[in-house]
């Protein structure tokens, strides 16, 4: 006869009761002094910012395919920071500093030592950058991921002045755009990297990369948080934009107001060495890279000339790529408003 | 040659801006006056209770295997309502009222169509209970997704003032658990009752039903917050469970303080035909249900005996359940703290 107990559906209690063990001193070591009660409860809880003014700035995103190249190397506990740091790039970019994060992981059967790496990587970046993990939700779903797949979503909530909020409204011709160096890929362009590498093996040591495949392409997420929060709040940063999936010209244009493009200098910075290799090695078109990768370029910030100086010599590793120009034609499509790219 | 542009990797960015044209109507209709900005940008913006002593509550969730019968139905228009309300309840059962809602869609490829409908369902139930949806991610992954094939995690911030937390704390013995009835499975235990339904016809009529499975195993979860809204802050409500994965026995002891179960009645209501139905078929053993399924009973209350009529009789479909008593053993496992099931 068949076994009709949840367990024999392939959703096993026990196994998420054991993970919740696993992690759940990683989580606490988050709570900030704001978080109210505890771990296991029916919501998280967290103090309301105090002052007037001030509004919650949040955001929602995953790791796109990167996971699969974390799940081919059997290295879970860097994917959280990915998705961590992603998410509190996202909300920097308006201004707010993050307050606190959930995770939701979605999975074919719950390994415990699987999510508690998995969260412990999570829990690891939000306790560097001051967030709170309040909350998560692991779902075993054994008919929607194949056997040791998952997927992985975070939700972060910040704040910001309303007077302090960044949104591009200011900004000129004759602004500079200064980029800040991504480290590798980040988390956006892996399901054509991968498909590039089918063939390759992420173990083998690549000359070009200085390490593995493998290793490179599971280089976390940048985060840009302790270089761009001294600067907030002070009317000098007029926008800044995160790139991520749709790359420089995808992401730039969103926070200029119109009549108005970027014209970015691609010979101001160096394309790293795993964007060479997969141009070369997948033959993918100039114009396909930009509009795909970040290209070595993971975060802009738009300042005014004179600002521009102090920028630089506080942000040792960033770089003047480009400046505003009024937009030199009629159309208006975001992609149209980036100039100089291939 | 091979095509190594996104769109071969499986990524259509012209699809993605088209599902995102589709629903953006239905997204701006969730906004309340404080939400601050529009839609498109890379954080949703709220403004923050303005009152000292307010709480931020938040929460995640997905809707499970449910999803696989929205994809074998082709319905893809109430699975985001399940979500939401999901979500509303969870945050309910501290005493909070929610604000804003985001969204994260894991797919095999994104249909516009399809996903205009998912979002259109959640935006649709966040207008119902004056939810603004702030923000969403739509990832196309390929390679982690079959065809045809998605998830669906939400996230939600609710507010309470501190001293209106509902935590249980003051729970007694002879306090009465009242509950509410469900709308069906809600969005537990779909990985079973697949498993028992898996040679059934969604589409044929069942008489036991009075519909078909296919209708009855879609129902929506029902929202307690238009019932439950009107006792918040009174001080009436003493604790308040959210009837999801665990059934009664592993929810409703979450809100007791140690030392107490809660004796429940399972002759005080009438358990819906689904459960039944699936019990025979599966030949699923009592005790099982009972943990797998809500088996009629949403949420539930507990108050002080002397509020219990009034509560009653101001919440047609509640019924009493059961009361709190003395823990009438030592071990203290979450589910041996609800007496009298099974």
């Amino acid at each position: 006869m068949t076994d009709n107990s949840y367990a024999a559906a392939g959703v096993d209690i026990a196994a998420g009761a054991r993970a919740v063990d696993l992690m759940s001193a990683a989580v606490r070591a988050t709570h900030t002094p704001d978080v109210v009660g505890g771990v296991g409860s029916f919501g998280g809880l967290y103090r309301a910012p105090g002052a007037a003014g001030q509004v919650l700035v949040s955001s929602t995103d995953g790791v796109g395919t990167k996971l699969k190249i974390a799940i081919a190397l059997g290295r879970h506990d860097t994917i959280g920071r990915d998705l961590v740091h992603h998410c509190i790039d996202d909300i920097l970019t308006l201004g707010a500093r993050p307050l606190f994060f959930l995770d939701y992981i979605g999975i074919n059967s719950i390994a415990p030592e699987t999510v508690a790496a998995i969260v412990g990587g999570l829990a690891a970046a939000c306790r560097d950058h001051g967030v709170a993990l309040v909350g998560g939700e692991t779902a075993e779903l054994p008919d929607l991921y194949a056997p040791c797949d998952y997927d992985l979503a975070g939700f972060i909530v910040g704040t910001v002045a309303e007077a302090d909020i960044v949104d591009g409204r200011t900004v000129e011709a004759g602004d500079v755009v200064i980029g800040l160096p991504s480290d590798g890929l980040h988390t956006n362009g892996y399901s054509l990297a991968r498909r590039v590498f089918a063939d390759a093996d992420l173990h083998a040591y690549a000359p070009e990369l200085g390490t593995s495949l493998g290793v490179e392409l599971l280089r976390p997420h940048r985060c840009y948080l302790p270089e761009v929060a001294p600067w907030l709040g002070r009317g000098i940063v007029k926008a800044m934009a995160h790139i991520t999936g749709g790359g420089l010209p995808g992401n730039v244009p969103r926070t200029l107001p119109g009549g108005l493009a970027a014209a970015l200098d691609p010979t101001a910075w160096d394309v790293p060495p795993i964007f060479r290799l997969i141009e070369q090695r997948g033959r993918v078109p100039r114009a396909e890279m930009y509009r795909v990768f970040n290209m070595g370029i993971g975060y802009t910030i738009i300042c005014a000339a004179p600002h521009a100086g102090e920028l630089l010599a506080a942000l040792p590793d960033a770089r003047g790529i480009g400046h505003i120009v009024p937009l030199p034609h009629d159309h208006d499509a975001v992609e149209a408003r980036v100039l100089g790219l291939a």
